[in-house]
């Protein structure tokens, strides 16, 4: 998979938005600082902003999505774009229309940007890789690859909390083999000098290749958090209950549930982060994901300022500026 | 359930809007006034004013609805807000997630102002329980429980055309056992002083304590038209029949289907209102339907305004200024 | 079905837009030079004019489409409309309403414009003979009768890379027999003076009365290929193949399949033109698609240019003005 060339240009400005891995940490700096212009936009009473007006984004989610999709529609219209937002699953793919042509078509109607979620790896760099010059692609998960926007809501998360990223213990607990957001998570706390970045799941729920991501490797979830100030939860996936890869949802939750108790290994200023939806009792206890160690709401809150800064970097607006209410 | 205490702040201002009961007569009537500004502006070429610019409104429809969700939207639209419109059934709940989650979740997108249409009576209740200051609940109707939104277009249909309530006979026809409808409009009618609320019902589809509502129980039909300045029929669930409860739907027809002869019993210049849709042959004949004593299309239109009014109060601008064009 | 008394008012202004036949070469010709200024907006960096800022819009698309119905929600959006779509599929008409029903409940909703695509031929006659006054009906396609605004961008695409329609050879291929689209297309072809007007089918796809139409019947895909300066490929609906109307898909490829060597035969600079969506090996060779005189990418973005002039012509405004921009 390409990698550095296509997401930005020969200027280090942001093209397309399509993975963490290839970007670098100015680049992140920048995403955090612009969001946090943004962030005063949707607490404020008029909650608009002209960078997007006259322009046309297209939404199209291949898989469903109710957090991701939200915040992304909120964000363009707060940025007062133009928006196109196709249910992919019933249109024209149904007619036997190949990705390629229906990218293309969409393209012929001048749209200026793309948020795509689909379940093949790679799907987001290809449609980047097709679109003409001044359209862009920004990646809203594809397939195990990454995630990247749920990775810098993350990261905004931890640093409006945490602050500085080079004293930090931050683990990340569960299906990591299967996950975009912990794959695109690494790459940022890394990239973002993150002290130690711990992860913590069964080996049947590792890659082959952890140890190589920079991370380090724990399978027992009480050694992973102790002194952690960040624990991040992730999805469990209940079809993998199905395969052989894992016991029971009980089993589960024994072995690698965030409980109140656990909770108590990490440091005792920890907060507690989680993608979502969760499942109640099977990752994460309902009394830790509703405690006041839990920003899992706050991440959602941030996540609409963060989309909006990467739009409006992608045009050419590093934030906010002043006078700039629509 | 709660009633009069969450609706209101303590300066008897409209903060949720959840259902007829636990209102009072100074708030109905001011929406009903506001509405009146607000008709003007859906006449006008023009039909935007901003007050609702900068603000997001959630529709949230777990029940299927064409006439209601598409009025809201209008609604949302000509008073210029952002607008988020979920298809509930197919999204985050069936991740498992629950009500609360979903609802914490779309809170956390800073939306100002849900309007939420559930199977559950008590959900907007509950809902509006659950926000958090400055944020507001709209029933669009909670099972057998109210749909006030509803019964204000309704009042405002009955006011538009009979000006005083005080002198009125209003009589709803048909199941009233299992109408939100019918139960918001009754409290309505009697907060309003209507001089003679009846309702035309077979004993199986009324309510065991119907009279304590402040109601005239007729079970023959013609007795209870006799007079009437108003007739409000009632859609007839289908799947009624399959029940015990009703015979066939030639039967109920028969003896509670609205023909032109029966309408000619109630005085001679009543109007005839419906909620749609309607069952065509069921509970009303084709040509009373469209006759010209039917206001049934008029109260869709109003439906608007009164949703407008209904939002305008919420945000604390009853009605339209001058120079209000956005 | 009725003809040219209800699209145009006394003055010859457009109040409908239904289909092609019963409009004259003058209204094409408006429409055509007002697409041309709306081009230039669509390309410009603020892609919106306030030409329909107030007025609603409803699509109401009873059958399914990504290409018309963007492109139509597009256009809106740059006129500023406020938009409502309906999934008219799952919305009130599953309760038991009728067609009329429907469109009288929405036009209680001071609808401006309706834009309807509906499995019935004659639907949008239909809606347009049951509004009131000073409420306008586009034709998004009915059943087998006409598509006009794919015609109308067809139009386009052509006088776009061909300039004068009399000098033409125009080659429609394919199943005529019960494509909307070629029908709309021979009545503009003819209205428009083209020169020569073919169409290319077995017999078993071509409409009785073919000739009639003003067109040049060919069994034989080689002969009416033949020095055309515009080639239109058909979609082959599948289904077709189920019936006794055609062979199998190879078949259909190796007889009437639009292969390179096979354009060959028409004029060196001719153009290959397809509505869309294409099935790539049964009607046309991906190679000939996607090579240097398909214009079909092009279509799709001069659709835009021309809805917004058919609408804009409705609302008594004949293309940009300077300083139009909102």
């Amino acid at each position: 998979m390409p990698a550095d060339n296509i997401q930005l240009d020969d200027n280090g400005k942001l093209l397309h938005f399509l993975s963490i891995e290839g970007l670098n940490q100015s680049i992140l700096t920048e995403i955090l600082d612009t969001a946090e212009s943004f962030t005063s936009v949707s607490e404020r009473n008029v909650k608009k902003v002209p960078i997007l007006r006259g322009k046309t984004v297209a939404n199209l989610f291949f898989e469903s999505s109710t957090r991701t999709r939200s915040t992304f529609e909120l964000a363009e219209q707060r940025l007062s774009a133009d928006i196109l937002s196709l249910n992919v699953s019933t249109s024209a793919t149904t007619k036997g229309e190949s990705l390629l042509d229906t990218l293309q078509n969409l393209e012929a109607m001048q749209i200026d940007m793309f948020v795509i979620r689909h379940r093949d790896s790679g799907s987001a760099y290809f449609f980047a890789q097709h679109v003409g010059p001044g359209v862009s692609v920004l990646n809203a998960g594809d397939g195990q690859h990454e995630h990247p926007s749920q990775a810098m809501l993350d990261m905004y998360t931890i640093r409006h909390y945490k602050k500085d990223f080079s004293q930090l213990r931050v683990a990340i607990v569960g299906d990591i083999l299967h996950s975009r957001v912990a794959r695109s998570q690494i790459h940022a706390l890394n990239l973002l000098n993150t002290a130690e970045v711990r992860v913590i799941a069964p080996r049947t729920l590792l890659p082959v290749n952890t140890e190589s991501l920079g991370v380090q490797v724990f399978e027992d979830l009480d050694q992973g958090l102790k002194d952690a100030d960040v624990v991040i939860m992730l999805r469990l996936q209940k079809e993998r209950m199905r395969g052989a890869l894992l016991p029971s949802e009980k089993e589960y939750f024994r072995l690698y549930g965030l409980s109140q108790d656990r909770l108590n290994l990490a440091k005792p200023d920890a907060i507690v982060m989680h993608p979502g939806p969760a499942n109640r009792g099977v990752e994460i206890e309902s009394s830790v994901m509703d405690g006041n160690q839990s920003v899992i709401l706050q991440q959602v809150s941030f996540g609409i300022s963060v989309r909006m800064a990467v739009m409006s970097m992608i045009v050419g607006q590093s934030g906010l500026q002043t006078g700039d209410e629509s």
